[in-house]
């Protein structure tokens, strides 16, 4: 039975001094096989305040890895931001970005993009293992460069982020365990890794390019793809796998916020158990896929639909299965216009979508993001 | 098929000087039948922000009700509360209390005691129409002399709850919608009118005592309830039926908040018809209550569970089945102590209990309330 | 030089599992003289999260208490509820109540008034002494069994409170330091222990009654002048002093919220001490009241004044100064009625009245406390 | 006495279907002069919730104005974000940003730079007048076909900014009346228009370059900077003056939030008319600048100070004054360390700065931002 060693990291203060820690757990290759082989792997869940399915994936994973050949270190963490995780406002969590600035937590990561290029001119010719250990060093550093320097501060944010950030960059695979608000399940996964996405019992892969805009996956996987990018810029090329140096992040979207189940946490845990046997991160050929029809799309083709009214809505339209032009998402009550105008008004889409989540709440403002769908989807 | 008319009813003014305002559906038995010979009934929902269900149910009463033969007057009010339907927090709806002053505001409404003792003196020989007709306009009166003497103010949830309040005197049952967080259906009903609540497909029932807590069904039962207390004090008895001068007010929870479903609505819709039925305020045979095990509990045996942890729970117990002593209710996850401590907590009670309802989030605080059970319950 | 103990309570967790913990200092007067012949104190601070001035206000105690001759045992809490003063929204500390159930954090104490007719009986010809530390024993044991009662478990507000309130029943003298929203500074005191006010540096001190509403100072006070009047109605009276066997409890209102001030906390702190001296739990002439006119009035007569619409507020009255009938009170101002309607409306009252605080903010619905004005106040 | 016309705006809709609405004054120049020869002028406030002092300038503007010379049309829009300014929060307004995304109302104006190159190419040749004419109105157009274009819908801030940015549009100077949390006066000024600051009676003055990120200023400013860049690489330079087409917009923030003062109100207005006399707007040689030492500096050099760490913060720091390297800007107060450790943390930094606002509350959590300064400052 394997062992793991458990570490609090601090990552916050508040008012009344009161300190925020994150446990940090951690299995070696080591203990196992003597050889560490495998790639690393990062897992992070709750750092969205209400999104904590992940916290019990987390513990479904301790469980299990215990008992699995492991070819390479694990790390886990649960409860990512515990300033989110505790900021409740009335019965619910008040978690996806920070309650006094606004900013999305997930939007705080680092990447600096002009350290690609000199990086790439300066080790034009050095060994791919050389490259990689070296740049990893690089995206080490300047997150703990940031971490230090101090003389303006880091944001509450920022702190968390980076200091997440650290650990992850040490990976050579991330995973970001999310939810929706009222979500299917779905795995955000860089286009080059699309082969990976029918490792994980996940029915909507969503394809996402090489844009930085602040979030983990992005975080951990643009650098390796500009990285790439750039030495195919100067000529050289990497035979070494698909994508980016093998360096894969997917941010894992396990349904709904607000709620916790530890049965259909075992279900995800073996999802991503049956992906790190596919890349050797375990020796445990049990793990394998489920059979499901998986779809996947492009971002620019996952859209939201924002209501075109005040109202109520009874959302109307399933997860996961394609809905036809026309047919109705969703219908609005508006009890103020019984009687002298349009008391129900149903909302529909003149294409064929998949319906991915809806918004939490019946009441939405004039405005509010009702539905995000995928459009032009394709078989995985 | 029966008209109704529609007014609105400002309630409330916020900072821009956006007035807030109610739409007021009113049947009038007369043009049905000629003469109005059952009782009148008042429908509110959504005193609270979040519970929005009542809405729907109000919608399919309008539907239906233009088809039924009227034997009363019914005034049915959704959005009771525009202040609190409004009030987004985050994704969701805070709206169990005034965001400003943390008042529940369905403590508001007013009864004062003190005028029951000298009304009885000065009607003792009154007949019982004369005794209805004068009290009800006591009441009323009341209410209006709070709305107009405005000295100091009111409160922004007392300006709201005595306008309502002024229209749920004029009728002789009422009927609140509320919901619960996450919950089955259930009903409060006076311990006088316990004979009522088999005529809704409701399968729990809270026997509520004289006890007035500023609630719109206490408000509107309990001056009846003690009026007749009086009396029998002073040595006169009443036949006219059951309880309180046929006087009923229900709280009726529809299930949980911020959704609507209006299919379900439709049921619950009927459900009220079946009772309606039953008062002779409709004359449609068709609207009989369905067959179901109904179980009912006296409201000091209805008992909140607090969390004894922080934690994030695993809601486990079904609603609305008698859950064994020592099954458990819950597991909380406490993933900083996995490794080192108790990871999952198990919940559980030393009596056999029906749960009713539980908290809305996973997310709690140590004291937070977990669920809601009726203890020493009995069929109905 | 006086040295303090310092030990930390815990009282409440999060979501995240995380311990929220209070400071608790304490001076004994033995370390002094060799014998407490003084009274006990308990000072608390910041129980609603947004009134933070106590805190600098027990600073300056602890820094100027290592230099007193004490006669009596110090306790000072600073921080009190830690779930209050680190919630946030937006920039703003939602603290004056529980952000998940309303319930205001102050109104969570334990009093059972049951109690106090037995013990008078019991104890009918006990010592006075006996009866002090008899029925102060009664009261810890009441508030220790709330604490370890757990079938049903506690609310978050009730863990915390009764924790405080098993320091503040061991202690003779209460001052529970609170802040208004913008306030001038104010004094609540029992309508017995009115020459004490004059002790303290504080213009205006409301004089309350014997009625338990669930703060700390009524929890602290109210059970000790019951059980006198239990006594009295039994036929005995007591000779040591005015009230309620030397109990006294003050909340002690510091001026304004959302704000410390070093060294205004000084001067709050100086006054403090002066009431102490005067209680002789200190032994240090040089602190004296200063030269003020107090003024006082009956808590029936410090009233709330309700905005009469939405808007936007400039008021006008200086706190602390008779205001003459007729007089602004604060001009609310409508840009929607500009040009229209009437686009400033002045505010004013029928009766002179000296303003003690306003609401925290410009923007107001209808219905907002707009002012607490005290009517019918007099010269202490 | 010039008159002006009122109308009013549908924003948006809430839950309850209550609309929100902005009214609109307007002072058109034929009233005056018969001929339009000066330039038209929009002004807005409260955008940001709790900023609600531009109101209450406004309403001064309305007062003045009618007694002006008026060369050119004056649009004035109060309230003009009706879901932010109605936002209570506890007490105070939560009006930065979207209480459901979180996303600042002031980042969601438009402007796509891919038009530029095109326009500039197309009327390589027209005139100065007709350039105006023209970009104006594809800048209205722009913004409209957003309005119109409701496929998928715009978010609730979108609506609410795309109406206010087409009446934006149709002038050539623009005021954006802010606050900031606790703070001094300062002006927000592209760096082509720092010959105009000295006109506004604010001592600070920030310096911003051609950098769209979302503001109003930007929205309607750097269309036209970049505009005459466009133009300036095709070889073609224009004389009317400074800048960019003499379109000039400010965010002009007038101090604190959360209050309104109608008689600082009145000063501004003042400063305000000040500047429209410099521009030609009014022709009222009375409204003159008042003398004063200006500072400006860089946007770069405008820096935030975010907190080392959570506590309580005595904000010493005066604004608008030179602040000397290693002087303090604060104190925060950690009563957890009192008697074994650091209690008081004072905050300095090496380089002189002007303090220009800070942090709304005393209670901060570590990164929370504490001040605002400027460096590198000068003399305008």
């Amino acid at each position: 039975m394997n062992k793991f060693t458990k570490e609090v990291m601090s990552v916050g203060e508040m008012a009344s001094g009161a300190k925020l820690t994150v446990p940090v757990y951690a299995f070696k290759a080591e203990n196992n096989t003597g050889s560490n082989t495998g790639s690393n792997v990062y897992i992070q869940a709750n750092m969205h305040g209400a999104e904590v399915q992940g916290n019990a994936v987390i513990f479904q994973l301790l469980e299990l890895l215990q008992h699995c050949k492991l070819q390479g270190n694990i790390t886990l963490v649960p409860y990512a931001n515990p300033v989110a995780c505790n900021h409740k406002n009335g019965e619910y969590t008040l978690g996806r970005f920070d309650p006094i600035t606004g900013v999305n937590w997930n939007r705080m990561y680092h990447f600096d993009e002009s350290v690609i290029e000199p990086f790439a001119q300066q080790y034009l010719d050095a060994s791919e293992d050389d490259i990689k250990d070296k740049f990893q060093q690089l995206l080490v550093n300047e997150v703990e460069s940031k971490l230090e320097q101090n003389t303006w501060g880091l944001t509450t944010g920022q702190r968390i982020a980076y200091q997440l950030q650290r650990l992850a960059h040490q990976a050579d695979i991330v995973l970001d365990l999310h939810t929706g608000p009222i979500s299917s399940k779905h795995l955000y996964c860089p286009e080059y890794a699309q082969d990976s996405a029918k490792y994980f019992d996940i029915e909507h892969t969503l394809l996402i390019p090489n844009d930085f805009g602040g979030a983990m996956d992005e975080a951990t996987f643009c650098p390796w793809w500009s990285l790439q990018q750039a030495y195919q810029t100067l000529g050289r090329k990497f035979t070494m796998g698909q994508g980016a140096f093998n360096k894969e992040s997917f941010t894992v979207e396990l349904g709904s916020q607000e709620q916790i189940d530890l049965d259909v946490a075992k279900q995800d845990a073996l999802s991503i158990l049956s992906y790190l046997q596919y890349q050797g991160v375990i020796d445990n050929e049990q793990y394998q896929p489920q059979k499901m029809t998986r779809y996947a799309g492009y971002l620019k083709d996952y859209k939201a639909l924002y209501s075109p009214m005040g109202g109520m809505v009874d959302y109307l339209a399933e997860f996961g299965k394609p809905l036809a032009a026309g047919e109705p998402l969703a219908r609005i009550l508006r009890m103020d216009n019984y009687g002298d105008g349009e008391a129900l008004h149903y909302v529909s889409l003149e294409q064929e979508v998949i319906p991915i989540l809806h918004f939490a709440s019946a009441s939405v403002n004039q405005g509010t993001e009702l539905y995000k769908v995928l459009c032009n989807y394709f078989k995985l």
